[in-house]
């Protein structure tokens, strides 16, 4: 039987167990800068990158939008964080299950506003990017360094999971 | 007598004695990921905050649009590069000196694309973010850690440099 899951807002406490939202919140540390010209919300994700003599990269993922809202293919990154900060003001979805074996029933997705990126934890299953509307580009700051930095699981048939969009 | 600067357009070549052009273009690497449904542009920026202890760290920066275009107060960080991504699809200036003891006859001033970001090498001078327009968020990748990362020049009203924008 097909999961069906609709996908419900992020937020930070929602996301908690996953990783770090990026976002200009109230919850961040705000910082008057440049004589007053500017905000800087301060440190908003915990780049966990340098295992095995590994390094923070920063990267543009250019993403066609969904085809299909099937979930069929889950990846984590054992050896660092991942994070995607969406570059052309649209929402994309986010889709992912907890660190540890995998376990479709702890999948979660989520509808991300145009303003918020996520940074997934280390070992974080997570579904790849799912832009919605239009060719979307993203910002991605990971890992680069030593060893397999990527696991994927390849779900059954019927143990795939249609995101209600 | 004041200098006044026309703003030029943001090239990887002519940036390149300041730091990386982080944009999507045919110089860099290209991956097809996520079985065909994203390219990845790799390692756009060239990051180096690990000096003396320093890491990466991600903030978000919301500054409002320049309201002179007199350019007063330049500044630098010795121990760490900085990187802003625009992420309101909005141009934006890049004005900068070269790395060194400041010289006001070194300075050049870019026109960035609503697809571009920059990455500041360490101990570049720049002007603090000139957004255009509206208030604009930019996402910013740079130091954190021990020791004094900031140095300003203030600029004799004189000396000041006057954006033909």
């Amino acid at each position: 039987m097909t999961l069906e899951i609709e996908p419900r807002p992020l937020t930070a406490k929602a996301f908690e167990p996953f990783g770090d939202v990026i976002e200009a919140s109230d919850r961040a540390q705000q910082i008057s800068i440049n004589y007053g010209s500017a905000t800087r919300f301060h440190d908003l994700a915990r780049l966990d990158v340098t295992e095995g003599g590994g390094h923070a990269i920063v990267s543009l993922f250019r993403a066609l939008p969904l085809v299909s809202p099937l979930l069929e293919v889950f990846e984590r990154h054992p050896l660092g964080t991942q994070a995607f900060i969406p570059l052309m003001g649209r929402p994309y979805l986010v889709a992912v299950a907890p660190a540890g074996p995998w376990n479709a029933a702890g999948v979660e997705v989520f509808r991300a506003g145009p303003g918020q990126g996520v940074n997934y934890r280390r070992g974080v299953w997570h579904h790849f990017l799912l832009a919605l509307e239009e060719q979307s580009d993203f910002l991605v700051i990971d890992r680069a360094g030593p060893g397999d930095n990527l696991e994927e699981v390849h779900l059954a048939v019927s143990d795939q999971i249609l995101v209600r969009i």
